[in-house]
């Protein structure tokens, strides 16, 4: 298969790029590195990439920013921050990328535990998180051709606990490696509309 | 108690405003109608929503716009219409609205049983929903002075088969009379961060 990864130089990303990479062909992209530039937030951007790697049989996006902060100073136009980056970024991608998708091929998105999960100063990741969970869900009833879509929602990264840690009091943290192995089930697997939960 | 609605005019505010409007007082506020005029998508006419209204017991939503239509013609600014409208604008009386909000007040928004039920050409409209309820579930966890915040997500009205009702073959409907009841409870009950749907 050839997979775009979008955000392949995060931890995810590597992780993935390095499970997938094993038995398919992985074209890596990123904001600022990777074999292709791509800013999600722009239409013109995206579309751009698809022209560049042509036809795809599985997209995969690692990518996106959301605002942290306490609700009682939170700003609407910080809360917008996660919505037109983490969110509309990605769906951005698998509106445009359903185009230059093969028949059979997949769109794998991420999103966060916290979607359920809320922690201190994430009240923008629950909703962001939670919104691509709905996405995928509603999406896989109308992509046609045996096209798929899911969405991984890992918990804290064991790679991220020296920086996030004190946010995820108690949680257990998955290492990156464990992590990808959901998105090679939702790239190589028959299932869509699944909200593929590892924590 | 002294409540505001927002989108008071609507089929779903004013079975609200009936139902609270017995043994309360109700500010009606909307977009076009009522005693107070208010744009969500503006923090300006929000701030100066609750600046003509002075503190409030219980503020509720039950506005916003959404997109609708075939995923595979949806671009990124369509689907951004719910993200700014119905879910911004929400967001946006939520984090406004709680420094207005007397304690023990509460919060009450809308979102729709969409949210994990997909219909066609609604990919906008289960993102939306889906988020609005993670944002309750987050935001429930930060609010201080026993102030509370929940959601309704009604399935589709009986007041609106007849326009909606070929998106929701099968589906039984809700008179507005009924939900009414879950905003009654988010308001007068003790709960936070409740999704209550009424399907």
């Amino acid at each position: 298969m050839k997979i775009i990864i979008v955000g392949a130089a995060g931890v995810i990303g590597r992780a993935v790029a390095h499970a997938l990479g094993k038995h398919h062909t992985v074209l890596a992209a990123g904001r600022t590195s990777g074999d292709y530039r791509v800013d999600l937030t722009d239409d013109a951007s995206v579309t751009a990439l698809f022209r560049e790697t042509g036809p795809v049989d599985a997209i995969v996006s690692a990518a996106g920013n959301m605002h942290f902060g306490p609700l009682s100073q939170m700003s609407a136009a910080q809360f917008d921050i996660g919505l037109q980056d983490k969110l509309l970024g990605q769906v951005r991608l698998a509106l445009i990328g359903q185009h230059h998708l093969n028949e059979g091929g997949s769109i794998t998105l991420t999103a966060g535990s916290v979607s359920e999960d809320p922690i201190a100063q994430g009240a923008n990741a629950t909703t962001v998180n939670a919104a691509l969970e709905g996405f995928v869900l509603a999406a896989a009833t109308e992509l046609r051709g045996n096209r798929r879509i899911n969405v991984i929602s890992p918990g804290l990264l064991t790679e991220s606990w020296e920086t996030y840690g004190a946010f995820f009091p108690g949680h257990e943290t998955v290492p990156a490696s464990r992590v990808a192995l959901a998105y090679q089930r939702s790239v190589e697997g028959v299932q869509t509309g699944r909200v593929y939960r590892v924590v």
